[in-house]
């Protein structure tokens, strides 16, 4: 049976993440349930497009993504099911898969998206503020639990996407923007570390701080040091060695960070 | 086998609820654990017992809940086991309990208490300080790998209860109280949504701020905006939209809300 | 199948720790993952330390226990595998596994240490950020799909040791020293309980608040007090009942706990 992984911006102070597992094993018994995080900032629906992305091509194909960062909820927004990439997502329509569907697109099979309209596999109930136990969770569950996917709705091709930040070709080199901040203050951006051919001949400015170089891990720089590695994605990320870039920068996601290629 | 869920204030910073799950899965190997949450307020039953009472009925048939808020650990306080609407609970006898005892009453088959006192099914040395580890868990993996129900310990007839809040009628209404406060700062109340017959001629007040009327989810609303609405377990739950009420308005659990019906 | 336990330093704001489970389940369907903690402190190696020598000897024999708590990520330090006491470990060799060694001291059969450079168990990319992806989640997934411990790496018999706080002999009793500050805010000191004779005879002083005796649980004294317990792993602990001790003494790991025996 696959795997269904769980992204959502419930935290860890509720029951909230425990009843959707409850609902998952009910209907799906013998099911894994992996959480992939619970961490993202209240409605941030870019975020968790970052963690999702980041993270769903590390596990099997044939795992279920359930993602439920939904301030629309029990609007009309549309409950979304795609098959991309070998990997399925079902959650709310809201442009969280935006940058799965970009990196992914051209595919092939070319990827599949579903509005979420058939009831039957939903909890009988349907509350008007918790659908990733009314309707997520059951959907997924019946899609491990061997349904067809084409049988959960109705198929569609114009899933929501929303705009995630690039780096911006400058004279000197490029505009680069602070993504993700993660849990040791480091700072990932949008800057593929294939941008930056000499990692020795660029310079990196953020706030007021400039760093000089790329190196290759935390390690070869002093604690306390401000530095530039390529993060685990393959993309350029400040960190503090020992420390949090994002506190004593006063960093936050969406900054500019100016890249300098100097040779 | 079984699921086994888990309802404690532990946190995640220690090792402790990694623990309960090694002595689990080391009695009951192939049993399935469920975190139902972690995040109760040190020593705060009434809590564990909100966050068990609204769970626990999304599992399936079988399960058994472990609960371990339990200030009274090493005193005198008993082990107690409960079979009831066809889930078993385990954990200290000090009222987490009542909202589902209250909630079943009158339920057939009757629930069943036991007070934990054979040893056997304990781990070999009980500490002063985690019957969590010593106890609750060995015996909920006993009770999964099969050992009958009413072996683990004498039959009782009185468990703890403590008082929860109820609404109280008034005049022009009720007046009812914060319960659980979530992730999202979002206020749940103890008036259930079948208390008001009218969604549109219904005032609420919570200390000096005013809502009318409930919605039936938060994007009804512009972001910012306190409302009403129903939450996921059919209680009226007040709410800022994309934002904290609990924050903004500095309420705490037990808070009054004015709740006035205007026609 | 074995179990696999993580112990790390991610936190829970990320996707990292899904991603771990991600590459396990990959490489080792039908495995148990269990998380040990993801709450240690950034970097810090004995607070890891601390909580997998707590922890690891609740699980079955043949557990597999994977800790990432590694500031030298991507330098020389060696990946390390570890067998003894009938356990598994699995992560970088930077001394997180002293107390374990120390404790398994002399066991037989005797500890035996890997160097972890069979690249044919990691993943095919390496990053310089993130070996608890690429390197000791999928050695710990060879290992439970079956690989024997010795193809994994090179014997070694030098693993790094690091300090430990140990108590000293007074006159008239131990300087002992806080090592582990729970959720709870409970101090536990490295003074094992066995060190003590009569728990009547003993007076405690941890800066300037002193403690008189040994309770054997925290309901033996009113809320609010100061007492000293024996912890769960039979060590001395001070806590505050229902209460912080760790706030209200503004106490750190490290900080002296004077131990006077008095009979």
């Amino acid at each position: 049976m696959p795997i269904v992984t769980l992204t959502t911006d419930f935290g860890w102070k509720d029951e909230f993440v425990g009843v959707l597992k409850g609902v998952l094993y009910g209907i799906a018994p013998g099911v894994t349930v992996v959480d992939l995080t619970h961490g993202i900032s209240p409605q941030n629906i870019r975020e968790g497009g970052y963690a999702l992305w980041r993270g769903f091509s590390f596990f099997p194909a044939g795992t279920i993504h359930v993602y439920v960062v939904d301030p629309g909820v029990g609007t009309e927004r549309r409950p979304l099911a795609a098959r991309m990439g070998g990997h399925y997502f079902v959650g709310p329509d809201n442009g969280l898969l935006t940058p799965i569907i970009a990196q992914l697109e051209g595919d092939r099979p070319a990827p599949e998206y579903l509005h979420l309209n058939k009831s039957s596999y939903w909890l009988p109930k349907i509350s008007g503020t918790f659908h990733g136990r009314d309707i997520f969770s059951p959907v997924a569950a019946h899609l491990a639990s061997g349904v067809p996917f084409k049988d959960l709705g109705t198929p569609i091709h114009d899933p929501i996407r929303i705009e995630f930040s690039r780096p911006v070709k400058t004279p000197s080199g490029w505009q680069a923007h602070v993504t993700v901040i993660d849990q040791f203050g480091n700072l990932t951006t949008d800057l593929p570390a294939g941008a930056i051919r000499n990692r020795k001949a660029v310079r990196f400015r953020i706030h007021e701080a400039w760093i000089n170089g790329v190196l290759d891990s935390y390690g070869y720089a002093a604690a306390g040091e401000l530095v530039a590695v390529v993060d685990s994605e393959d993309y350029i990320e400040l960190a503090r060695v020992n420390g949090s870039a994002a506190q004593s920068l006063n960093a936050k996601s969406g900054d500019i960070v100016e890249v300098i290629l100097t040779g």
